[in-house]
């Protein structure tokens, strides 16, 4: 009988495993717990030949996997002839792209869940095992355990893609979430985080956006098939999110998320463009992304056959990553095709790019007001130098219990649609003419 | 440069396509509207050459797609050597089987989204392709533009599946949806979905589960790689569903949906065991699966390493579904290796199978019983009898109102989790104790 796959009695694939933190040790005990599966999935039997650590001592949450050698030396892992992948779960950019790129040229494919690595220095890494028709696959790097790359590699291969937004960062949902619902403020909620180990001793990456900035810029590449560059993504972390919006936000039925967000804009001549971002923003009670809770991930996108389509699942964590790590790795062992990018020709060209002063969205606003004659009439002029209209306004009795002792009273309202400019020029028109006695709290409306 | 996909002058993909309606004609108007991103995305075009219909006259929503001839004659398709893929679209069974099974044998790769034939008389078609070295794809054919076969085949491979239950019939779903929303009766949504084209003018695949099944069969065999036989899965449509059971279940914050469930269990010496069913349940609100609205599909799994995951899109349609299709034909269009079942060996040894009396869940139930002393005592008897147990109960004061005129009163709870025999069990004593004035209405609860 013609197999469909390699045979049962196929040689092992054998892997170099570079890391051996919680996804590394998690992806050898899974090898072990599914091993029966694996086998019936891919025909193969998957091994480990070499585990790259920093400290060849340190205590481990799962045993090194029988037959596994630990090394310091990262050549041991690139040059052994025997390795067919190598898995690198190293993170951070220099080494981890010194690895790769060595393991390409013994004509190694390449598992990664570096989304960091692939966001910065993807180009050429893609290029070379283009060149080299050697596979390099990296499901993990995007919202965990949602199968979102393949997804939107193959599966959403025959449709344009027109929009897309997403949770891609669970530490900064995690704090959202428990902002929301234990109402309490962001320093709180980051303490609580970081003592449950789910966010790092050194949050940046996570709260200032920079990491879902990152996976945004692997998702766009997918589903746009250009190249727009992580500096050219606007980025706005969740570090100044008050709980007092959250509670407003509530008062109109939205929830205030992390979002990274990509769409497609075509001007007059129908030429498209794409603008991309990572921003809190306002998300309504009835989407179903604004019922992602906890330290989960979550992808929605439209699509111009397909339609709308949600995608959920944990964002992180040693197995929920090591899953799909697994994945990647049994694509190998069953033979694919490298099909890297998503497009024939991995040089993919750049985005048309939308500055982000353009975007049309939105607005919820909370000023602080001093409560007298005039000042509606003043701030509402503003907003008309500026074309920016009030759609619907909390009710000053709801506030009022609220405000007290504050020096001035808070106002909130959400506007129609207007453009970041001229929502920052009415904006300053209230300041200059000193009419906000604090700054202006304003977020984007989903 | 060495490619990752057949160079873009490789020669195109040529379909041959049978059966022209909403999803056959969406196909031909995808592949034109889309043509640029799909020659980037898998290096060739495709053409359609051959179009098997019914009626050579018929009015069709898009055009004959510019090349495509079209044929009343199954051979033309089957026996060209120029086609390279056969798209059946013609659905049922008979036929269809006939006509993929002469593409087999003429060395065609098929691609179907005929959910009946696979679940029905897979095996043979499976086994053939297998022999044959040939791609047999059915994305479509479950869940619509969802790609939860992928999902499974590929990106789950490395998991064990724990358990799946997914909203699988958009029919149903539109149906539940309006009841719940309009607060209208069954027979009153069913002609409102005739009338909007959700359902068709004989509705019984849709409404009374069978469709669910078919498509619950296909999932059973890409998540846990064992043949479940259709008529093994225990099915209950959503017929004798009332408003006011839908009402009731949204005091207890739940809502009523058609879904198809199939789920490991152990038995005390490990042995993993599978019950699986369509049946409509009781899925509390803050679940996303409960917030599955109108023809919308959805999937819900959990998998040892990757935990739960959700997947939402349009579970039918032209375009969506076209959008499957034309995903499947462009993995053949990649050179893609065939990966038909998602295992190895594609015979698939047979499930066992936990008798549906058996299962355990928690249950929703209405009865209409006398308003007189001891009435509760006796019925709270034949439930320890059975040891039934209840969680909780609506208060009297809120059914009172609903119950003005009826000649009983009803009285609404919800068990702890018991087996199914034990609660009919129940409701018999209750029935043969003359205590019920109507048949007692009972859902599980998930």
């Amino acid at each position: 009988m013609a197999n469909m796959a390699p045979s049962p009695d196929a040689k092992p694939l054998t892997l170099a495993l570079a890391g051996f933190g919680t996804v590394g040790s998690g992806l050898g005990h899974l090898l072990e717990e599914n091993a029966d599966q694996i086998r019936r999935r891919s025909g193969r039997s998957i091994r480990i030949k070499h585990i790259l650590v920093r400290n060849l001592l340190k205590a481990r949450q799962y045993a090194i996997p029988e037959g596994a050698m630990i090394t310091r030396d990262p050549e041991t892992l690139t040059d052994d002839p025997e390795v067919d992948v190598l898995v690198e779960l190293i993170g951070g950019i220099e080494d981890a792209h010194d690895l790769v790129d060595r393991a390409l040229d013994h004509d190694k494919h390449v598992v990664t869940a570096n989304k960091a690595l692939l966001a910065e220095a993807g180009d050429d890494l893609f290029l070379k095992a283009e060149q080299r028709n050697l596979i390099l696959r990296y499901e993990a790097s995007v919202a965990g355990a949602v199968p979102i790359v393949q997804a939107l590699k193959e599966s959403l291969a025959g449709n344009r893609i027109i929009s897309l937004m997403g949770i891609l960062n669970g530490t900064s949902n995690y704090i959202l979430s428990e902002m929301t619902t234990a109402g309490i403020e962001f320093a709180d909620a980051l303490q609580q985080a970081q003592r449950l180990g789910y966010a790092e001793a050194d949050p940046t990456l996570d709260i200032d956006g920079h990491d879902a900035a990152h996976k945004l810029a692997l998702l766009i590449r997918l589903a746009f098939g250009v190249n727009y560059p992580c500096r050219s993504i606007f980025v706005r972390g969740i570090r100044d999110i008050a709980s007092l919006d959250i509670s407003f936000a509530r008062e109109f039925n939205y929830r205030i998320k992390l979002i990274g967000q990509v769409r497609e804009v075509r001007d007059e001549s129908g030429v498209p463009h794409l603008e991309a971002g990572v921003f809190p923003a306002l998300v309504q009670d009835t989407f179903l992304l604004a019922r992602v809770g906890g330290a989960y991930n979550a992808v929605r996108l439209d699509a111009n056959a397909s339609g709308p389509m949600f995608f959920h699942g944990r964002g992180a964590g040693a197995l929920p990553t090591a899953g799909a790590v697994l994945a990647d790795i049994l694509a190998i062992a069953r033979g694919e095709r490298p099909n890297n990018t998503g497009y024939v020709n991995g040089e993919l060209p750049m985005a048309s790019i939308v500055p982000s002063e353009e975007w049309r969205s939105r607005y919820y606003v909370r000023l602080t007001v001093q409560d007298k004659p005039g000042t509606l009439r003043d701030l509402a002029g503003c907003m008309a130098a500026e074309d920016v209209s009030v759609a619907s306004m909390i009710q000053k009795s709801q506030i009022r219990n609220l405000s007290e002792g504050a020096s001035g009273v808070p106002l909130v309202f959400m506007t129609h649609e207007t453009s970041a400019r001229a929502m920052a020029n009415a904006l300053m028109r209230m300041s200059d003419g000193g009419l906000l006695e604090e700054p202006a709290v304003f977020h984007r409306v989903l």
